[in-house]
């Protein structure tokens, strides 16, 4: 028989951040898939190293020419564990539902076998994470809200929005705030390395953004 | 000395996907609040009462005009165990960071001694649980996407998402799906009673949409 196989979103960097249900399915599967490579450095196999009993697998995602045949060579990694008839699960930093290498992974497993059985197991997102660390809600009342992975000068212009938040704005940060506050985004707070030893959260004008972060998230808010 | 206040989001309905972190808070603190009334119907507590050695103590936020008289009185009875040097939790549905009572009393609180100690404990959101069990992702590589409480139709007319989720959306659910047919919007699924007994999702297709849910959830794609 097929084994299952669990997406587990294991939260933004600390492993008290696991949910229950993470930690049942990590204690309970036969191996471990985590990714590795630039897009997250070991950081997910290293949140759930201490709880899990099982042998792990890095799979490299890179993010260069080559992704759509390494994504097919690392289903087929997972789906021969699978047809063993081992329960396995991959796990991925943050939630599943957003920005997430996993899903990739799952076309490509249900072109091997589309009766496949997949749960996947929901994470703290980093917007969530972010959020706490800054004391800020993203939104209230019957506002809405809308998440933007570096500067989509368009939205920002639209005046839809009272709060955007901006993940992985690693490219050109000064333009990105010069543009917020031209469009009446006045109150614009960062939150960097979140999760981590050297994590750094505060208004905007705190920070030096000439410097490049890969985890920097922006909730600015008119 | 006053004692430190939690904000902690339990989830959106499974006491497993609550984290590790707001179970090591739950278990410690000596008072945990919970609102009750017509936002919450007494979930949140539901969803930990197994897990508190404490007592707890429910707090009414009503939705109508009284509102703010009640967050300043709910505020003080809070105090009152701060000052009394008690740890106390605050639990709220899924995640703190979005359409969240906790503002109000934090605003309130901090009215009351700017000097609180305040930790916020994410959690999982309704949102993260739909994609996971709708198995559809919010947004991939560097796509934008925007949350919408109720039918905001000018977001829906921008052309500027690929995925639009809907939260709340109880109003004129069938208007707001023939809208966003009408935008090109075809790929459209819900998430009904999500976490609980009767929970139903799957394409629009399936519905009956002229029935009114409390816990509808809308994620729609071009």
């Amino acid at each position: 028989m097929l084994g299952k196989l669990f997406a587990v979103g294991v939260g933004p960097g600390d492993s008290e951040l696991l949910t229950i249900k993470a930690l049942n399915v990590l204690r309970n599967v036969d191996y471990v898939f985590a990714p590795s490579g630039n897009n997250d450095n070991g950081l997910a196999i290293n949140i759930v190293k201490n709880y899990i009993n099982c042998p792990y697998i890095l799979l490299d995602f890179p993010m260069s020419g080559e992704f759509k045949d390494k994504i097919k060579a690392n289903a087929e990694i997972v789906y021969e564990k699978l047809s063993d008839g081992k329960n396995c699960a991959f796990i991925t930093l943050g939630d599943v539902s957003i920005y997430n290498s996993f899903w990739y992974l799952y076309d490509e497993l249900l072109n091997i076998n589309k009766n496949l059985e997949v749960e996947i197991v929901p994470g703290i997102t980093s917007l969530s994470l972010a959020s706490a660390k800054l004391k800020i809600p993203i939104a209230q009342k019957d506002e809405s809200f809308c998440v933007v992975p570096f500067g989509n000068l368009e939205i920002i212009r639209s005046n839809l929005f009272k709060t955007i938040v901006f993940l992985k704005p690693t490219k050109d940060t000064e333009n990105l705030v010069a543009e917020l506050k031209l469009n009446g985004y006045k109150d614009i707070n960062l939150a960097e390395k979140l999760g981590m030893k050297n994590e750094k959260i505060g208004n905007v004008s705190e920070f030096d953004l000439s410097q490049r972060e890969y985890m920097r998230i922006i909730i600015a808010k008119k």
